[in-house]
């Protein structure tokens, strides 16, 4: 099976799972489901039916993959593939306010345009319905057993997801960020859902602890890899690719893995600790800050970070191959390699 | 079994179990959850361990009655109860910041303290706990069954209160709400989890469908006779009782039961909309509002609906009486006595 068919195969059944959880029960509380459907694509801002691109959805599709490669059928597990989509998409929603981040998705946020109190309760709607996906399961045949497994590393996610924010809040006002502690973020922020998708697929499918563990292994280096690289892109990456302005990570002070890098380099510490506790920057201290991070050779060291994660993803599957069925496992491997060498 | 000695009994097993459940995993997230801690009083503002009045735990309580009344030991029910009430809690936080409220507890909202994205964050934490809190209900030999039956439950309920709040919320700006509207709102924002969380016991004590059933009637009666007493005294109680300022209901122009009495009221609809949609309300608006609900007789009626709630719950716990555990069911009684009759 190739990428693409695999993506052609099981999005449309994991979009209808998510549009049939997002269904208002009445027309009262309609208005509240609205602005759930505007996030994730459905509607337009006054609230027509739309169709607008809403995320890659990797998450549900590792987790259709990793069910169908630890031998299950790949349909059991939609019910928590879109229980994984709802919860991204929850985690997103509330960002967007927490960060003031006007647009998303080349759409105004939904706090925009219906006022944060609303948006901001309409995620909480959408985090109970994440849950709500799960007890699809049943229906699938899967055993309680594993549905509270399966909920229980869902739940344990969530708190890591939130434990991610919460660093890289706290990061925004601080010089001395380490990149052990910027590991520790990543793998909250980006690490624990992607780890726990392919994780979920392969305890629906019934696979022992040592292959659910190794699937998580997968998804965690994968997070991982891709986090570093969307780094790597928020610095160098093509304008006319990414869609962002030039070294927009840069200009918003992110502190990214580059940057902590620099900031904790020798050589150059001192001189990336003093811009970066000064005024906001603007457009002339790109080619400065850019420079410092050549001295660092804060570049190569991302990409190095990018290739032991990728690695470190490979290697997970090589332990699960032996049982595992290849078709799938093999779209695992090709959905990794996009990843880490997209320029987008 | 008096009510005082319900409470005292297992009043500090509940906060011993959500102090446990609360637990940062290491110091560099520490700061996460103390947000969340300061929240449930265990902290002060300065992060100092305090410990201040944090509501009445009436959830956890129902939960934990509800399990010993349908003749499981109560200790068992102890996760799942100290899972609801910081489920009461996540939402408390988050309504606190979508609501701007500067103060709950007569202690500043955790949003004055730490900023909204911080907070709003922290609220997110929680929720995720109150969650991880029902997987040990297996270390008490709940079967996984009923605790896929219980989560499930949980998070209905969970969906339940976001819509309530986004009723509450889109009233706002509303002069035609009915007493209709009204209800499903309060059955959201109160009902839903005061009926869960006996419910919750039930199920946990392995109690029959029926069972379950009558004691989430009797939780939901309660949570709207409480809602409306709530009310009541929101605008007719007593200033040194409750410690709010006289007619605080009316100067806020809170949508609450009799104010939409006197809205739908034939013989005052008029007048009220007229006052309601106007500029804010000052001090001198208290009077003239005060005599049109007197010509409504808005206060006896949101009495009777107090009462009719209250009855409902009691013949709730008299449909279970039969195989109920007589020492808890008669603290469930005393218990729906007290919150109706309250004066603060």
């Amino acid at each position: 099976m190739r990428l693409e068919d695999a993506f052609a195969t099981f999005l449309p059944q994991i979009e209808e799972e998510m549009r049939s959880l997002v269904a208002p029960p009445d027309s009262l509380a309609a208005g509240h489901y609205h602005i759930m459907e505007y996030h994730l694509g459905w509607r337009d801002p006054l609230l027509g039916a739309a169709y607008f691109s809403a995320g890659k959805r990797i998450r549900p599709m590792l987790c259709v993959l990793g069910c169908g490669a630890s031998g299950g059928r790949p349909e059991a597990a939609i019910p928590a593939a879109a229980g994984l989509e709802l919860l991204h998409n929850f985690s997103l929603l509330h960002d967007d306010i927490e960060d003031d981040s006007p647009t998303r998705r080349h759409r105004p946020t939904a706090w925009v345009i219906f006022g944060m109190p609303l948006a901001c309760n309409a995620a909480d709607g959408m985090f109970g319905l994440s849950h709500l996906a799960f007890y699809r399961l049943r229906e699938q045949g899967v055993p309680d057993k594993a549905v509270v497994e399966a909920l229980e590393k869902f739940d344990r996610m969530c708190l890591r997801l939130t434990e991610g924010q919460y660093l890289d809040m706290s990061f925004e006002t601080r010089l001395d960020v380490t990149t052990t502690e910027y590991d520790r973020m990543i793998a909250g922020k980006t690490g624990a859902l992607l780890g726990c998708s392919p994780e979920i697929g392969a305890l629906v499918a019934g696979a022992s602890a040592a292959e659910v563990a190794s699937y998580r292994r997968y998804g965690e280096g994968l997070g991982r890899a891709f986090q570093l690289q969307d780094d790597v892109l928020g610095i160098w990456g093509d304008e006319a690719e990414t869609g962002k302005s030039v070294a927009s990570d840069i200009l918003a002070k992110k502190k990214s893995f580059p940057v902590v890098h620099a900031l904790t380099h020798p050589a150059t510490a001192g001189e990336m600790r003093e811009r970066y506790a000064g005024p906001a920057f603007g457009p002339d201290d790109i080619g400065p800050i850019l420079s410092i991070l050549d001295l660092a050779e804060s570049r190569e060291a991302t990409e190095n970070e990018v290739r032991r994660a990728s690695d470190a993803a490979r290697a997970a599957l090589d332990d699960v191959a032996p049982s595992a069925n290849p078709q799938y496992l093999n779209v695992m491997r090709d959905l990794l390699e996009a990843l880490v060498s997209r320029r987008t």
